[in-house]
């Protein structure tokens, strides 16, 4: 199936994938006084006296927006919030499929960061929680970290957390089938992207003690001197002995691969080069850091990827429809690291038998939202 | 039926008016490919090229977002645009129901003028229509008038135009039932808010030459010193005489009597007062400028309300989903002010024979946003 072609006719077809509906009658005219006019003056004069009656009354209970700037969508780059509609529609609807959350995509049409920020919090008020998406690093860091301190909902940026927490639940199960153990592991990580920087922060938080992070320059260490403040952050809690080099120097003796990076970064050499039963965890698309086939008969134990076509599939929608049916349902206003370790661990656990082809739940698995919900809380 | 107390029991129930869905299937591996990564990629890559793919490949070619401040909502007043809420839900879900539009509530937290306009530019790339709602006058006139400037997609105020498109549609069936002509008629006009101001601009271009209107302060008339730029314009197409006076002088000898203004305004002596067969639009709600049967016993021909317990309810979801439907359908980027005087003389044309108590169809009429769509083009 050419995905391309085939999601072209249907997006033609579809005329929009996401639509609203009304959940109420609007048949008669008492229907019309209740829902509309005069009746709605009550909800709306329970909410001018207590704000909160909104999560009574409305649909911040269980809506959430999915706001992008367009300029980090896909792999596509910076092409624009018009052009990033399509994938902030696909987003909703998954919100809605696989959580049960009502979910509206928000295109902001500017890339000046306080521009962009006044923006989201001008209309954050009708929504329960704001997820974040395609938005560039550096500048999603910051967006992600003004928006989480000054607004009262919920905001994850989901190529950041979404990704991180997918990995670490792979990591924890890659762990139990190899019988390595988190503090003595030695990751290296490939990509300091959105996602990269994300993950980096939460396998620190876990209790990986032995991060290498590399970027497209190779390793970031002490000797390098173009690391960008973010760079320099993630510097203090990698790279314990302070290596230099390429990426193929990172690899030398790790026991965890990670990419979040671009196509054939690594090649069987580079696996050979790790300690025993490595893992592999080959994320770029459509074409991953190294195929998984050329992984395995270079020894790797466990192989995991962003593609559908192969096993354990490191795909977001594990994570983001669970993140935000639990913060609704449970009326959180933050989703704290704490809470992204134990979605980890617990989407992890709703594996029962993990094996080295089956360390993450299926991206079609419907009750996965329900396990994460638990988590956030 | 108390229809408040009702109102708040079915918002609680309801947990939200309006609901998200998915108008495609997401079962299957080629489904998720299909509607989200990697696929989507390629109308992202089309509309990056040409934006105006939008219109077949997102749901801005049947998306509108009603949008509100909360600064004038119902009659309650400045609530705040969270206590909006409600209003701009059921609206939303009249625009599906009625128009079968796509609409989503967006609330907009400012009240400053040019963060509210930079807020609304900001966010409308994803929408097809932008249905402005319960804006304070003047400021709605100003907002209005450099949204759609600025925006190349449909911008609505539908408190101005819905209302004054319903009432010049109920006029031209009453002069047809009273056999008066548009160039002889005088009409006085008591309120200048949004749909005030609306109405006079709309019956003027229509070619009704006698206009006088009222404020709370009486008569618009050269001798007032308190009036606001919006309210100087005014004078200047009405009050070809310059009558100085009180409302109750104002209604001597008028034909036809608009209120948009407050309950119990005028009484049975005004309306005797007036020409033979007068009309009497008494738009207040709940409680109307004056109760029909009292103006009738006066001697009114035709007495229409906003209230759904009377014959003739001039309600603006007579007019709104049809604009919009038409407006997309059509792909006009301007609503204008021809098309609002086709759209209203094609909803009296939707009757076939009117009568005193059939001027206008009933808004649980479904057929009729069709009428109105014909006409915005």
């Amino acid at each position: 199936m050419n995905y391309f072609e085939e999601s072209l006719k249907m997006h033609a077809k579809a005329q929009g994938k996401i639509e609203t509906k009304s959940k109420v009658q609007l048949e008669n005219q008492d229907d019309l006084s209740t829902a509309y006019s005069p009746g709605v003056a009550q909800p709306c004069k329970e909410i001018a006296q207590d704000p909160e009656k909104m999560y009574d009354y409305t649909i911040k209970q269980n809506t959430v927006a999915v706001i992008s700037d367009g300029s980090a969508v896909l792999g596509l780059g910076n092409i624009g919030s018009k052009a990033s509609m399509p994938v902030m529609e696909g987003k909703s609807i998954l919100f809605k499929e696989f959580g049960g959350v009502n979910s509206f995509p928000i295109i902001v049409d500017t890339q000046d960061d306080e521009e962009f920020i006044q923006t989201v919090k001008n209309i954050a008020g009708g929504f329960g929680g704001i997820n974040l998406e395609d938005i560039a690093a550096p500048r999603c860091f910051y967006i992600e970290e003004r928006l989480k301190k000054e607004l009262d909902i919920p905001v994850f940026h989901d190529d950041q957390h979404g990704t991180a927490i997918v990995t670490l639940a792979g990591l924890i199960n890659g762990l139990k089938i190899t019988g390595k153990n988190k503090e003595d592991i030695k990751v290296v990580i490939n990509g300091l992207g959105a996602a990269g920087v994300a993950i980096v922060k939460l396998l620190n938080l876990y209790g990986v003690k032995d991060i290498i992070v590399c970027d497209s320059k190779g390793i970031i260490s002490s000797q390098r001197q173009d690391l960008n403040e973010e760079k320099q952050n993630i510097l203090k809690m990698t790279n314990k002995e302070d290596i230099h080099g390429s990426l193929k120097d990172a690899m030398v003796g790790r026991d965890v691969f990670v990419g979040v990076s671009v196509g054939n970064a690594i090649d069987k050499e580079d696996i050979k080069s790790m300690n025993p039963d490595p893992m592999i965890f080959a994320m770029a698309n459509p074409i991953p850091e190294i195929m998984p086939q050329d992984a395995k008969q270079a020894g790797a134990k466990i192989i995991a990827t962003g593609r559908s076509d192969y096993p354990n599939q490191l795909n977001n929608v594990l994570v983001f429809p669970g993140v935000f049916k639990g913060a609704l349902a449970n009326r959180v206003n933050d989703i704290t690291d704490q809470m992204k370790i134990n979605a980890a661990t617990g989407l992890a656990n709703h594996i029962e038998n993990p094996n080295p082809d089956y360390i993450v739940p299926s991206p079609l698995d419907k009750t996965v939202a329900d396990t994460i919900a638990k988590y956030i809380v």
